[in-house]
């Protein structure tokens, strides 16, 4: 994956578009000087990345001490199929933020980024869903990060190859797209089926979302 | 995203497969001490991960200088609904592999890893492609990372909800499926419509690959 210059898009508005359309990011830290990277959900509230997960979990205990951390947040759009393999290359849009990692202890911005992120992940569950007790509240650690310093790049194009490569005409060149879908909703094996998948699930399935 | 010890996968089986099914990694290093973290594309060679990348990415030099890097591959299958909101998760396959990253410099393991990047990326492009110039090559930076270090979790489940809130028989749960799959390639505006679609591009739409 190369990164010209010319793939840094600008654009704050790009910047939330990717981070509202991607489910997982990836985070990572120094701990003991060494770097570690985990994938988790997440959800961007205004000017803020929430990212959540046990209080168990090391990384993010170490994360709400108000450490460095760097998020990266990519989405794969299509393989680029160039004449020369040099020129192979994927469409993707891809965000990098750099940031000091908050704890948040507040409440009701706990809340508010529980809430966030139930409806990133899985939209309409928030409200159907039996909400968090203050018991589990206190087991989820909440890590805010700013989104002051973000870059985006974004490969949108088919692929570049060299004159020569593309007056001799010998070889097909272009993009196969990647598309996500969602499959039916599997039930509980312990769920009635008496209880329909509800409409926020549904819905999704019909891209109605 | 929880990860509790029975997440952790041992099998190297398991390893393997999830790096030769996913098509990008996100990598991790320590630079004057900040954390930073790329997406880039990768394969496996055996028990070795290979990246690669332009020789004047920043990232990549300071890898080749044997730093130790941590590189994350994370597939999603699933989003959880669960009754409660503290319940809810996603299904994901996730590798996390820490290890000291090692320039590759040796011109015959260069090889073997651009044409294995290829082929992971594009299956049946290394053949079909012109191949690389010793000029390409040289602007090419690949950085190998062993895979001896490394941990696999897995979670392909349904909720995990609390015993009352199941008994109460009040919501729906089960999780929805995320699938991938390709669209129609699209052929590069500056190609010749006479070229069709080659077979190795062709049987990946089908499924087929």
């Amino acid at each position: 994956m190369r990164r010209g210059k010319k793939r840094v898009v600008s654009e704050r508005r790009r910047l939330y578009e990717l981070l509202d359309e991607a489910t997982l990011c990836h985070w990572a830290m120094s701990i003991d000087d060494a770097p570690r990277v985990l994938p988790t959900v997440f959800a961007r509230v205004g000017e803020t990345m929430y990212l959540h997960g046990s209080t168990g979990a090391r990384g993010l205990r170490e994360a709400g001490t108000g450490t460095d951390v760097c998020v990266a947040v990519t989405l794969l759009d299509g393989i680029v199929y160039a004449r020369a393999a040099f020129h192979n290359s994927v469409n993707y849009r891809s965000a990098v933020i750099h940031g000091r990692a908050r704890d948040v202890d507040d409440e009701s911005e706990k809340e508010t980024a529980l809430r966030a992120i139930t409806e990133h992940v899985a939209p309409g569950s928030w409200d159907y869903s039996r909400r968090p007790t203050s018991k589990e509240n206190a087991a989820t650690a909440v890590v805010a990060v700013p989104l002051h310093e973000a870059s985006v790049k974004v490969r949108d194009a088919p692929p570049g190859d060299d004159t020569e490569d593309i007056a001799s005409g010998m070889r097909w060149a272009g993009v196969l797209p990647l598309h996500n879908h969602w499959g039916e909703p599997r039930r509980c094996p312990d769920a009635s089926a008496d209880i329909e998948v509800p409409e926020h699930v549904r819905a999704r399935v019909s891209g109605a979302r």
